[in-house]
């Protein structure tokens, strides 16, 4: 099942990746959306493979490449988010400084299986709401839907995380894994077509 | 003769270094020269050393930190490219990611001794197009001999990786380093003394 | 006493990540004390957790994380020390590459317990002084004290790299941490406090 999970994964972004590229070829620039697609199927590919993995007590394998290619994909997410919010220059490092903040302390919360993981994992969740109280300070017309977007969307990962086995373990790897894919779908591919239609 | 290949690559890149740093040293701003053959000796001091390899069922080892560093020196070497192109802003950023894919996902190809990493070349090969075809649609009269320079080097790479060990182990890891070795002189060495003197 | 040593940096720059959190809270743009410490917070979490270690022939353990947590925070601080020296563009991005290859090239020396090391070590030295020399430059009148702290600061810590089991081993891990911690307070803790009161 998880393996499966993995897979699909693995074809649906395939198939964002073709879509975006191609929705996208013939706008200048940096073609976000692609790239994110694109770094998320090469983490896929990984995981699918499943090489780079821990085991917890409880015979759960544990993903943790995951977090290392969101610390590449969400930095372009957030530099999006940043855009539709005309923030700039020296805000707009901070958020990505934050944003791979995040994500980095998430790998190495996932990476450890001793009780010191929940030392990452509050490191991680502060620089989390720091981020999202400076995203959330900057207030534009264009952007309300990117609040709902960020609660329903980014909040729901700490929260998997602490059911799955990385956390407490009340639910196992493959049904962790499908929540993650749900939330990869609309996080990356849902976010990016609501963002191609309002800008 | 895998070790003497590593030990002339260190000696050449460390005599590289010194020339370009002082080639340079008169020149205001980013001396990408000098960086570019200073990263390239950290990476044959680390390969010559030999702790980080992986090594295949026919007993050859695969140097796979070569690619975590050619993500380094490469973004590098783009950049230089880009500006001989005059590309800026958010298509800079666009190259430069496709850049990092390339070579991480060549990394990632490198470390699998699985079925999987073809999926991963695929992937690592796809970037690659892409990248060449964005570089190759920005035409500017100084920079045809990129063309030639981006078809003889870089492209030669992926074709040892298929001969390689890596790929169907035709050539031993010695005959291959060789070959890497003389690709890096070439785009490395050779390519920042022609872009010196056409700029 | 090395548990204690870490323990003693997790808590101090728990502490002092909060200080220029709330001391940079109106200040807008790029809160860079506030993220240096809460990266050097994150570094002594997994030292103090203890997993990502060697060990020497003589049983010390060599922390070499500490190195790539360095490689973030330090770029930071020589982008705060490149504000007050008003050094921009390219000059900039030349200093932010050099302080990451002394840092990464540290963490090569410090993971490799065999003689290969001193290469590594002398490659991540001459870095530093290409850094440092290129620093030093640049001269503004408010600029005259980065002299004295990037020497006294800066620059003890191959020093300590060298009497510690990374190097001749005539001091032991624990002394070693708690000088590390010492030179982590003054560079990534006064340093900031100094800046703040001068700018």
């Amino acid at each position: 099942m998880l393996t499966a999970v993995l897979l699909a994964g693995l074809l649906i972004f395939a198939g964002s990746s073709a879509y975006f590229y191609f929705a996208g070829k013939n706008k200048n620039g940096l073609n976000s959306a692609f790239l994110v697609s694109f770094i998320t199927l090469i983490s896929y590919v990984l995981m699918w493979q499943g090489n780079l993995t821990v085991v917890t007590k409880a015979g759960q394998p544990i993903l943790w490449t995951r977090w290392l290619f969101y610390g590449l994909s969400c930095t372009l997410l957030m530099y999006e988010i940043a855009r539709l919010k005309k923030v700039q220059g020296e805000r707009l490092v901070q958020l990505l400084y934050l944003t791979a903040i995040v994500m980095f302390a998430g790998l190495l919360a996932a990476r450890d299986l001793t009780a010191v993981r929940w030392i990452h994992f509050v490191i991680s969740s502060v620089a989390y709401i720091l981020l999202v109280s400076q995203v959330f300070s900057v207030e534009t017309a264009e952007s309300q839907w990117v609040r709902y977007y960020i609660f329903f969307g980014w909040t729901v990962f700490p929260i998997v995380f602490v059911l799955a086995p990385t956390g407490f373990g009340l639910i196992g790897a493959a049904v962790a894994n499908l929540l993650y894919l749900l939330l990869d779908i609309f996080t990356k591919i849902v976010f990016n077509v609501q963002l191609s239609r309002t800008a």
